[in-house]
């Protein structure tokens, strides 16, 4: 290997090692944030509105959960663990639906889809998160090579992170 | 050059520009939607609280602002536009100071400040992003080469989040 070679065989994979390991962190720290906040309240306080007339802690708690798990289609890792839970978290608001899992099923189950995620996300080379995510077609990926599964993460990031300043209002 | 000079050449630096222009992109979705949520909202508006006797608009907006006109110098871009605003939107709680800028110069200075990141971001290289931020030692960056610009701007961008998912409680 002449000497370009090696800087660049040994350099820049690191470099692409290094953007996935930030990006993997910065995912890591929102969900330990969710989980410290989500953990801090007792199960009653689950039912409060984060805002007068707002949705509900334990919405919230099952909106994220079942945003998480369709990252595992959407990220081509395999089926979601809790189809049946989307309507009620997501497709609908709020209150809409009046039978809701039990506090500690739904604390279980974002903690199991979390685990499967970091399961998946360890194992997956930089080349692996800049494959294309399974909702864009082969042609717009072509034309957009950044349509791929780490910008997926970087948006599901942001999604904690937004509703996290929303759970910080019930906690202090 | 052979093959794989070539195809590391080639290759390995355009994933780098891809993963600085996703980071970014994550950015830019980010100020995108808080610059709708203030341009959305009239100037007594910026006066209401979002949730009953938590944080007003108005400091959220002041407080974005201060946290990204730090990122100059945090980013070795430059020096504070307005660190005299530093007391009143970071230091110090919402109310505790009585005068507070007026809402066209505020709104004023949250659009110079990102435009004057949006300057300098532009100009910036994978490399460029990639060094040290200027408040970690050279000796801890060399422990831990994820303590870079770019970390500190994934961070920034779940902070935008944050924030964003109290005004929408505004909002609507």
């Amino acid at each position: 290997m002449d000497k370009l070679t090696q800087h660049a065989a040994q350099v820049e994979p690191e470099s692409d090692k290094l953007f996935v390991k930030m990006a993997l962190n910065a995912w890591q720290i929102q969900i330990k944030r969710a989980n410290a906040a989500f953990d801090g309240l007792a199960e009653d306080r689950l039912l409060e509105e984060i805002a007068p007339g707002k949705n509900r802690v334990i919405y919230l708690l099952g909106h994220l959960m079942v945003v998480h798990d369709a990252l595992l289609p959407l990220l081509g890792l395999g089926e979601k663990l809790y189809p049946e839970l989307e309507k009620t978290f997501l497709t609908e608001p709020d209150k809409a639906i009046p039978t809701l899992p039990s506090a500690a099923e739904l604390r279980a189950s974002w903690t199991r889809v979390n685990a499967e995620l970091a399961r998946h996300f360890q194992a997956m080379t930089p080349q692996a998160w800049l494959q294309k995510h399974t909702a864009v077609s082969e042609e717009d990926f072509l034309k957009d090579p950044s349509r791929n599964r780490l910008n997926v993460l970087l948006s599901r990031t942001s999604h904690v992170a937004y509703h996290l300043g929303q759970l910080a209002l019930v906690k202090n």
